[in-house]
């Protein structure tokens, strides 16, 4: 036969699923013989049942209440419904994964108007007992009988009223005994019946009752929200109740073993004298902090910061109590687990592993990656988040916490920069407006999703970003935007929460980032545990620095195309896309020539003899062409040919699906001229770096290759180059590609037998397995989303059984053909955890990663061989 | 030891690997006892022994060559070097592949002063001889000494000027006799030794120089343009001489056992009476036709004529035959299979089953799906098309030859169609332009490549067209183009090679296609014996007439959205795609859904219970709207909206890559309106069709399905739909989807548990798998093909080992959890040969093409079977 009630006793910590979270822990506190008022639980399994019997209590489980019931009695030597000495309970849910404040508590059971009577002696008395009657009346009504308590609230503000009273406290015992009375005829009108004397009862009502809340409407979306098990079911708790309210050496509180918001080794709590647990909540009185105790109950104190460690080191993690102490007696509630911010759980993590309460290890998955991200970037006060309402909301690109002016122009974020914070707002972004996010805190766009060009740039930049807006109307003529109707204006200020994609008006404080030594300690702990290699994307020197600054162990993404769109630059490289003859193309790419260079030096320089893997031009060239008739007019007048061949030729080049047209290594292919002058600046800047005695680990890698004859005819010219460049041995680089076509995962053997390295394209190849442009795509995913077709962004988290099956097939492929191949990633999913785990667990080489993400790729790589 | 020569009786027609297709005729014609000059054949393997060798002949080899000669000595009763009767050589190259006019030949061997002098009888004898002899020195020195022939042929000419001469046969005898003399002195002039006297040596020279012949320049190229293997070697024929231009009753001809333009089965050819073969190929003569041999020499026609018919009951094919007539003897040089049109060779390969002479397999298998391609449409002169050089040339996009008019607008078609033919000339081309493409005979565009939508719409209506034709500008305001320095304007004619993407100025005359009974009877015998089902791809009515028409077996694609590009439907899903609030969109689908209802009804009436697959809405909507600013002001007013607005509105509907955006069943996902008003039309069309004793077979398809969710969404719908329009069961129908998605093949078991039919979208397919967008793709796949990267259009025929390979993994997985489920392709590919080859060896159960591609695929379904 199945035990459907456990004396607390009887159970312990480990039994959560059967006693309910609070259930275990108050059996555990029982057990190592703490002060936790006595009680017993009745079990999941009895909650299971009673739906089974179509919500009633059968009669195994009544019977094993009262049993429990009678013990209970026995143990705390009080009786319930004896007037002499009556037994009080409270009755309260714990279901085996918190939900808190979702299902219904009863307090105070066991009072009838006898016993009210006998307990009534003194003014005190009597205010206390009615003031505890009424609320159980109201209380039944409401949990049990599912009435409104509106009316009983009422009958409590006539008589504030009348009494001018401010607090319950200032009622007379009188006027308590008066609004218990009218809450019991109040009672009998709403519900149609008497109040229940009978204290069992009420009692296995009351069971009921909270059984029943296990399926009420916020319980079950909060478990819908949570992925909760609709299955799992809730204990019940009965207790006897202890009364912080019930004199003057009675108090209430709340403790953490450890500070929440910073993780300091602290007792840290507050309480309320002669007040009920419930008040605290409330906020109807401000509480005194713990260390008030101290002075003025310091054996209390003492006892409580005893039994906080005792808790700590028993359950190895921060504690978050409850206790109440009546009449100088304390008595402990519940203790778990306690929530904390992303600080504060760092701190503790190290901190216990510090001490050998835990292991390293456990550290390392006790913090999560979400926490690292939080303590990458400025966040908002909780205060200031609470009290402002966004203005919209967009999709969380990048994180980060800025506010700005906003300006929508690039040049007139140049313009203002140096003056205040500015916000770029654009309809969608270009590669032209890289300069502006330099400069500005934050980008705002209307357009594009979480890996839009936009986003991608912002988080390469460590850039606040919110994307996708769309409730936004921007008009560039007029430079306004507007949200309804609200209009602004460019110069108004704005606030973005890039980690929730809220937008505020005006400036929002903000709290800086806390990146303590304990952040090291542990991503140095990651890093002793992993095996997958993490690298960076980084463009320029100084992003390679930040990047190595976090722990990369190379550049595993250099876009060369993003060293082009600074001013100079791009006035060259568009007098190459521009040229009409073969003379003039390959001047402009001889004034290329030394400019690559010069930046391929300072990243060998920066790198300082780490891998640098460097990506030859990739994009469709009418990228680097400008858009605007300005820009137009004056690079025509630079290049000496009318505004309208200009943009004859500019319209030329303008392609349908450019994501799948003239883009990548097939530039080089068409014009091998590119790749010539790329390698001559890799290898020269190799070699010019490497006589300074700075080891150079150059390795050439080649986008877009779905065929083995590309990478062949590629190769061929880059080593031919190298021949014109250095001697052979000189200096030591390897060729490889990028595998972001879905055919480059197919025909992987015959490709890797050309290639050194293979680098998985993750965002193209997401792209491409889908059919989804991810500047297109956020027209229709979030209908995915909400119909539940997608559970994910695959553009985010790696999908797994479509993607990622090509790149298992892909490096099944590559290895067999060529064992000694270097295999990584280096889309936007070697930064995010679930993705990192993926990749890790297919064995590669590394990921590479947005320098703001490297903490988190190192993690994520040290729980994926800990979670194994 | 190898044998390295071979008499011509020791050989036969099956050992063309080793004597060549020349030796091994030769030898089977000697051995069926007809007349041929006797001789030997130095194989393919002395040629390879021969480069082994460094180039020379090593002692085996000659060995054997003496040998040979001897017994061809005894044979023949003439001896080489022998003055009395010498016995005269010709030397010819023959390799297993044909590889016409590109080694050499030597004739004449054996002459040397003394011989000449011996035969010198009478003037015709000496002139005879001695043009016979400075031939051969001649030929000597060009071929075996690699001198310039040039200086020889001013000899000749030289004498003929002297004596005022118009051919050879004016010089006279002493004329003849210095000009050998003469070259003889030019001969050591030239070579700086004297002309080798020594017959023996003359032939192993020769015999060295033909093998050399094998890797000259033009040969080399050949190969490489033919794909031949360089591995092959030449065989060399030594062959006793016959002259056809000894005595007047002597002729050399040509002649074909079948009329080689039509198949006509009759003796066709032509010869000239006192030449050497030679003659014929220079055209120096006019030759008759070989009928007046029947009245001037019916003993040598007779002859003929039975030798003809014997080779070609031996050799079971079309012959063509080189013959030699000496003082009255008949000699038969050479035989092979002939070549032919493909009329020609339809007509042939049916007559010869017909008659028994070949199996109807085997006449399947001669007829090349090219023959059915070039039989399909109308042709242009091949005199025409010698005389008129091109223009320009762009991609051969849709077969046919036309002439017409060119305009630069649809409007302008449709306007001056009906006067003359017009072709449209666009610089690329969108679904507005199918109204003129309807009327129009052919169209031309700048942009797109052979499977852009200007070349696929023009394949289903069997329009000639050429794209890509990148070197012509179009000036669409002036109503001009221009190619270099030639511009035509509006009204003016030019012509379209649709076969090969050549652009003429003004008319060309053209034949007329000649689809005869035989047609008719090779399809009868190809659908017996296919194995896979061919449908069609079609979308109104009237072409799937013109499908069924040409043996489609049902429609595998019908594109809805090409039912609404018509005038007045257009209108209506433009309301519907531009409507602000739902109702509006409600309200635009309800106008369409009785336009679409009576599509569908005629659709179904003109299947008459033939399967019916119909695709739901594909193309992104921005293809719907009116891009020109006249086409939006006249929406904008019959919307009752501002230009401005409409503007803004068509701008947000834009998207950077739009194949992979908001397109396929993502509409239907984000607005499933959509798909209710296309199932409730499809559902009621074919209840009423059904109800006048119709049977109907719909099947209804979704686009661009890479997840089970999706299709899991929209069947619901789709199923909730049906039961609001036919009762159940009252009309049967599929759902399924179309594969074209590279995550769609992989996720193909989890889809194929919900889809009744797969049907692989191959363009998408190729599109998404190799990362190009068809319409881009044209602006580098040219440097593809050429850097030899590429060795065919994958848009054309299907790339097994990428495209293929993932068609292959999603049969197995579908069919593993779907055992039932059909599966078909609809992509461009399903008119190909190869592919559907490659579709039928997978199991696929039918492809679908083009109706004009229907006959192709037919006969390639049998060629599958047939080669396995």
């Amino acid at each position: 036969m199945k035990k459907y009630v456990y004396l607390f006793n009887e159970g312990n910590k480990d039994m959560r699923d059967l006693l309910g979270g609070k259930g275990a822990n108050l059996a555990e506190m029982c057990n190592m013989g703490l002060p936790v008022p006595l009680g017993f639980t009745v079990t999941t399994e009895a909650c299971k049942q009673y739906y089974q019997d179509n919500e009633e209590l059968n009669e195994d489980i009544k019977t094993e209440i009262l049993i429990a019931l009678k013990k209970l009695e026995s143990e705390v030597g009080k009786k319930i419904g004896d007037p002499e000495n009556p037994l009080l309970l409270s009755v309260r849910s714990g279901s085996p994964v918190s939900m808190p404040g979702m299902m219904d508590t009863i307090l105070n059971l066991g009072l009838n108007d006898q016993i009210a009577k006998k307990l009534s002696k003194d003014e005190d008395s009597i205010r206390f007992i009615y003031d505890s009657y009424r609320r159980l009346i109201m209380m039944f009504a409401d949990v049990v009988k599912g009435k409104d308590k509106d009316k009983f609230e009422k009958i409590l503000e006539k008589y504030k009223e009348k009494r001018n009273a401010k607090t319950d406290l200032d009622l007379t015992a009188e006027d308590m005994y008066n609004i218990a009375m009218e809450s019991k005829e109040a009672y009998k009108e709403i519900v149609g019946e008497d109040f229940p004397e009978e204290p069992r009862t009420q009692l296995l009502e009351s069971i009921k009752a909270v059984f029943r809340s296990w399926n009420n409407k916020r319980a079950k979306v909060y478990r819908e929200m949570n992925n909760i098990s609709d299955a799992l079911g809730t204990a019940v708790n009965v207790q006897m109740m202890v009364y912080g309210n019930l004199s003057e050496d009675s108090l209430t509180g709340v403790a953490f073993s450890r500070n929440p918001a910073t993780g300091e080794d602290v007792l840290y709590g507050e309480f309320l004298e002669k007040a009920q647990g419930e008040d605290i909540v409330a906020g109807v009185r401000t509480p005194k902090p713990v260390e008030v105790l101290e002075r003025n109950a310091p054996h209390i104190y003492k006892e409580l910061k005893d039994i906080s460690q005792l808790l700590e080191y028993h359950y190895k993690d921060m504690q978050d109590m409850e206790f109440t102490v009546e009449k100088g007696k304390l008595y402990m509630l519940q203790t778990r687990n306690g929530k904390r911010t992303s600080m504060a759980n760092l701190n503790i993590a190290v901190g216990m592993a510090g001490s050998g309460l835990i292991t390293k290890e456990e550290a390392l998955l006790r913090v999560s990656t979400k926490d690292l991200d939080n303590l990458m970037h400025k966040t908002f006060e909780e205060k200031a988040l609470k009290e402002e309402k966004p203005l919209t909301k967009g999709l969380p690109a990048s994180p980060g916490a800025v506010s700005g002016r906003i300006y929508f122009t690039e040049a007139d974020i140049v313009k203002n920069y140096k003056d205040s914070d500015t916000i770029l707002v654009r309809e969608e972004t270009s590669p032209e407006d890289i300069e502006g996010m330099k400069y500005a805190v934050g980008l705002l766009t209307v357009r594009g999703g979480m890996t839009s060009h936009a986003a991608v740039v912002a988080r390469g930049l460590g850039r606040c970003c919110i994307s996708g807006c769309s409730e936004i109307t921007v008009n560039a003529a007029k430079k306004t935007l507007t949200i309804g109707d609200i209009t602004l204006t460019e110069g108004d200020y704005i606030s973005l929460d890039g980690s929730t994609g809220n937008v505020y008006e005006g400036v929002l404080p903000t709290t800086d980032p806390k990146i303590t030594g304990n952040f090291e300690t542990l991503l140095n702990w990651a890093k002793d545990v992993k095996k997958i290699g993490v690298r960076a994307n980084a463009d320029l020197a100084k992003d390679a620095l930040v990047a190595f600054n976090f722990g990369a162990e190379g550049i595993g993404l250099c876009r060369t195309e993003h060293m082009f769109f600074e001013e100079n630059k791009i006035f060259a490289i568009r007098k190459m896309i521009l040229a009409e003859t073969e003379e003039e193309k390959e001047k402009a790419l001889n004034d290329l020539l030394p400019i690559q260079t010069k930046d391929f030096e300072e990243l060998f320089k920066a790198a300082n003899g780490k891998i640098l893997t460097i990506r030859y031009l990739d994009p469709p060239l009418h990228e680097f062409l400008p858009k605007k008739e300005e820009d137009i007019k004056k690079l025509a007048g630079s290049l000496n040919v009318t505004i309208k061949s200009l943009k004859e030729k500019i319209e030329s080049l303008k392609q349908f699906n450019p994501m799948m047209g003239l883009r990548g290594s097939r530039l080089d292919i068409t014009y091998p001229g590119l790749a010539i002058m790329q390698t001559k600046a890799i290898l020269t800047a190799a070699k010019n770096i490497q006589s300074q005695g700075i080891e150079v680990k150059p390795e050439i890698m080649l986008p877009l290759i779905g065929d083995p004859n590309e990478l062949k005819y590629l190769k061929n010219i880059i080593e031919k180059t190298a021949k014109d460049v250095i001697k052979s041995g000189e200096v030591s680089y390897k060729i490889g590609t990028m595998i972001e076509i879905p055919r480059g995962t197919i025909l992987s053997a015959e490709i890797a037998k050309e290639a050194d390295f293979f680098s998985f394209g993750t965002n193209d190849l997401t792209q491409m397995t889908f059919g989804f442009s991810r500047d297109d795509a956020s027209s229709f995913l979030n209908d995915y989303y909400q119909k539940g077709i997608l559970k994910f962004d695959p553009f985010k988290t790696i999908d797994k059984e479509g993607v990622g099956r090509l790149i298992e097939v892909s490096i099944t492929l590559a290895k067999r053909a060529n064992p000694s191949i270097e295999l990584g990633v280096c889309g936007e999913h070697g930064g995010d955890e679930e993705s990192v785990k993926f990749f890790s667990k297919l064995g590669l080489d590394y990921v590479s990663c947005s320098p703001y993400r490297v903490p988190i790729a190192i993690l994520s790589a040290a729980k994926a061989v800990l979670e194994k």
